[in-house]
């Protein structure tokens, strides 16, 4: 598994704030570190930024049997899947919450009392829904276009449906829509979504996070940038105010 | 011919000075458009910024006959080529400095008594080459890890030879050592040079370029800049610098 880490300069022996950046369908953990113009606010703000990968890679990995861009390989949806071909190999819950933070923690002079995460659309998804349920590990939770309630959407019912089983109940852990109306609770969040973006009305449905979060009293900051897409041009111009955003509330 | 433009915010009715960015060996004008991170000093600058391709497309054009990545398409060496087969596609300098300008400058609100030329690479090459040709019209230069005398090195050698035959007083007007050896002047240079770039002794070579503007009493910022290498990361993290000495000559 590979993945992407900055580390800004800082005093010798000092413990840093963290941000992970999770990516959104067909990426790798690439995408952000060559596009996402994070680096200068990162060593303004003194934050790591970490970014793994959206899948698992591999030659013995099962793909989506058409090799279709929204499932399997590079759209692992942040899951523990159960279901076969998948459960073996496709453990991205597991390794981004715990497997990779152990690793990045035991080589990199993270204060672990201070993370933040964030991520873009699937990546949106999964920081939301990894935020909403480790509410004391992450302190701070951002999302640039995010896939908010994936079980109404269909590259949710798509995925969570051959990941994790015909059953929705166990969907739930996996929908932050879901997660806040089953009283899962994070004291604020970020959202910025184009509203040029071709996927908005479709898959992303933010309007649904803010009824919730509005039923829930969680106070959301939703910003729809008028003109932008769901590409990473969009990501880079509003990156430094997330990177703000989480400095504001790492200390 | 693909390119990419950005104009930032301005008045309307206002002409801005322009930047334009010449990429290097394999690229196309996405490469700096997308990794470039030169938007956020663009807008607080007001610079226009513009980036051509590195070669002509098609099916049509002729290539490397082995598909070599330093010849051909993504190495067109912003020459006008005068051999066959080459010769009626390869005429990046006539693009660059004739056919480009006059497209962008009938579209876009470019001051064109404010022009500035920079690149990368085989782009830093077409850059100085250009801006000591034309000091009149490209009023600041700079370049990040310019090939500055292909004349002497493999790339140029390869380059050159196919594309301006075997008469190599005819190169001199490429080769941006022997146009200040020629006599050519510019009212100064700014290039920056990882010292960790895997190209820099056999291909890429500043100190000839240093000792040229040596000689010539051309005042040349020659920033050797440790630990970084030939990529986009390097270009992205001293952009701003390039952009601001830019804004800095043009007013």
């Amino acid at each position: 598994m590979a993945f992407s880490i900055d580390v800004p300069p800082h005093r010798q022996g000092t413990k840093l704030p963290v941000v992970w950046y999770l990516s959104g369908l067909t990426c790798t953990h690439a995408n952000v570190t060559e596009k996402g113009e994070f680096r200068r606010a990162c060593a303004e703000l003194g934050l790591i930024f970490v970014a793994p990968d959206t899948s698992p890679r591999g030659e013995g990995v099962p793909d989506d049997p058409d090799g279709a861009y929204d499932f399997g390989l590079g759209a692992g949806f942040y899951v523990d899947a159960t279901q076969a071909p998948f459960a073996d190999n496709y453990r991205m819950w597991s390794y981004v919450t715990d497997e990779l933070p152990a690793l990045v923690h035991a080589h990199f002079p993270v204060d672990t009392a201070r993370q933040g995460i964030m991520g873009h659309s699937m990546g949106g998804h999964g920081a939301l829904t990894i935020g909403l349920t480790y509410p004391d590990r992450y302190k701070s939770v951002s999302a640039f276009s995010p896939i908010v309630a994936p079980s109404q959407v269909p590259w949710g019912l798509k995925a969570l449906g051959q990941y994790l089983g015909s059953d929705r109940d166990l969907w739930r852990k996996h929908d932050a829509v879901a997660l806040i109306q089953d009283g899962n609770r994070v004291p604020d969040l970020l959202v910025d979504q184009g509203d040029a973006d071709q996927f908005l009305a479709e898959q992303l449905k933010p309007s649904l996070l803010a009824e919730a979060c509005a039923d829930a009293c969680i106070p959301l900051t939703l910003r729809l940038q008028p003109g932008y897409d769901h590409s990473y041009y969009f990501i880079s111009t509003f990156m430094s105010d997330h990177l703000r955003w989480h400095a504001d509330r790492l200390g």
